[in-house]
């Protein structure tokens, strides 16, 4: 059915792997995307790992055909001159990887990509090339792992206004919170654990504090209102300081304590309010019920009322899933239009953290 | 940004006028999509009511503007050979229905479609017809409500191989049972509740002996697993009987009971499991939280692991919201490549409901 799409990674680290070895399973791999570069500035080091490493749960890549076949390369102008169709960012942080997207894009390449700080800060633009160069940005990736709130947002729930998003959207503080609750361990402790489960970086700062959930919630805001929201904007309280006895307190009110990513926008007055911090939440929510790196989401529209979702948020596998439904749809149809976002600036924002924990 | 885009819509009942309503309404309109005809059998007595009902939710239609220039016609050959571009089906049944969506795309028009019943029978093919004719088909608004369960399925999960779903289809007959659940009252009672509330038609025979979800059931079959199946081929069990004693029971196992549509497919062996019935949830499970006319699904994807999602199953307001994205999916890009889908009818079918109350 659809032509052959020739794909490139950009970074070999959990999700970059973790893409490479699905497109190059023995079996279940999409058969008209085909894995031809991997970039990685330890490119010769990591080469071996993905035909070697036998713990994947897409079995190991298919021998000696295609995996080989695979040219691996720690020049990044050989993948931006080379002849991919879609390139697969996957660095991670904002530069080099917003510069290398804005040239896959000008070298008339389809870019999809797992990286909410560069969304966050310049999706907006990047789109707008895309839609220029008659190419595709994806990004479903960049927020909630596997579950598919990227498309919910933006398409599923396109036919209504939508007034409040309420969500779990890092699923390594889930983890670490999740863990506090159900053992009643320290926070150092709880992350030690997440580190050694995988849900953990080794400096998990920029999930504890909020800076990436503020991040996913203000690519959130541009999709759900339209508006162009700077993450530093967002009023963020870390979680860095939950203790037991936080837990203990709130279960006294049939209440646990989540990462919570808010925002809701008035549209008659403007006004958008919009915050991330660690809060109560009821016992019987759907944010109680997320444990481990799970996200969860509640999108109130005002003729939907609220819609629900929840999933994995963290690993590789989990976000995979999303990358490469992002390169099948690109596959199906590369030549599809895709327009620009109208991003409004003129809005006032409101800050106001209830009950925040810390 | 888009070019104008012309719907005619077919049927003014509960989703067909909701559709107008929001079409039409003062504000929050999409202003590329312009309402230009409406058909119905008794176009003349319904076309006071799109601008005199105040009870929308939406607000009263474009004063003297829009709603005035719609064409009402009780003559289908009107619409097929009209100037429309989308043709929205909102008779529901299975004839004529299916008949005028297959003449639209001859006539060269996309069409959106609420009609489970017709998706169930006949997708494939006038999906295939869809994309031979280079139109497109979109039928989200088929399968619950304002809950974006098609595309989650078709586009934001299809980057992993799905092996199960589990899900409350039916609003109706959700809104029966949690209604026995908090009252105590006879399924009778229940349902006289259900109409009074718009949630239930006159004869929700269908509803409660689990037709309607059988039928969603086999759609998402076909999404999921790639699947040829008739719902006829469904293990279907009726939730008529159930009974407060029933939920008294249950409630002693920490349980209470659903109409659930379950369905897993084993790859390798070809294996399809697919049953309908009322059986007992667990009370901490999302479906024991679903009340009301509400629906929920869990997909399990080989990668992902559960994905989960809810919302409101029934009502006008909501289908809307599913049918309006799918036209504002087409406006915005009306020449995109939709691939048929290719559906495999070798496998085995295994019926075994497990525990089912009835």
């Amino acid at each position: 059915m659809s032509a052959r799409c020739r794909v490139a990674i950009l970074g070999f680290g959990t999700v970059g792997a973790a893409v490479a070895r699905r497109l190059t399973a023995a079996s279940g791999a999409p058969s008209n995307i085909h894995l031809t570069h991997i970039f990685d500035r330890r490119a010769s080091e990591k080469r071996a790992s993905l035909t070697a490493d036998p713990s994947t749960d897409s079995g190991s890549a298919r021998a000696g055909s295609h995996a080989d076949a695979i040219v691996w390369t720690s020049c990044i102008h050989e993948i931006l001159h080379g002849d991919a169709d879609v390139i697969v960012e996957a660095i991670g942080g904002a530069e080099p990887a917003a510069a290398w997207i804005r040239a896959a894009l000008l070298a008339g390449k389809s870019v999809v990509t797992a990286n909410k700080q560069v969304m966050a800060r310049h999706g907006s633009t990047l789109l707008t090339l895309a839609s220029r160069q008659g190419r595709q940005l994806r990004f479903e990736a960049a927020v909630g792992g596997a579950m598919p709130i990227v498309r919910a947002i933006g398409e599923g729930l396109a036919g209504d206004r939508i007034t409040r998003l309420t969500a779990i959207l890092n699923g390594t503080t889930n983890a670490v919170l999740s863990q506090i609750e159900s053992t009643g361990c320290t926070i150092d402790e709880a992350v030690r654990d997440a580190r050694a489960r995988g849900y953990a970086e080794a400096d998990p700062s920029a999930d504890l504090d909020g800076d990436d959930a503020s991040a996913k919630l203000a690519i959130l805001c541009a999709l759900a209102f339209g508006l162009r929201v700077d993450p530093a904007q967002i009023d963020t309280r870390s979680s860095a300081a939950i203790s037991a006895a936080d837990f203990a307190r709130a279960r006294q009110r049939r209440a646990t304590i989540r990462q919570i990513a808010y925002a809701d926008y008035d549209h008659a007055a403007r006004a958008l309010t919009a915050w991330v911090a660690p809060i109560e939440v009821d016992q019987s929510s759907i944010f109680a019920a997320a444990t481990g790196p799970q996200n969860a989401a509640v999108i109130t529209g005002a003729h939907s009322g609220d819609i629900g979702i929840f999933g994995a948020g963290a690993g590789g596998g989990a976000t995979a899933v999303a990358v490469i439904g992002d390169i099948a749809a690109i596959a199906r149809d590369k030549a599809a239009l895709v327009p620009a976002p109208i991003l409004d600036s003129q809005f006032f924002i409101l800050n106001s953290v209830p009950e925040a924990v810390c």
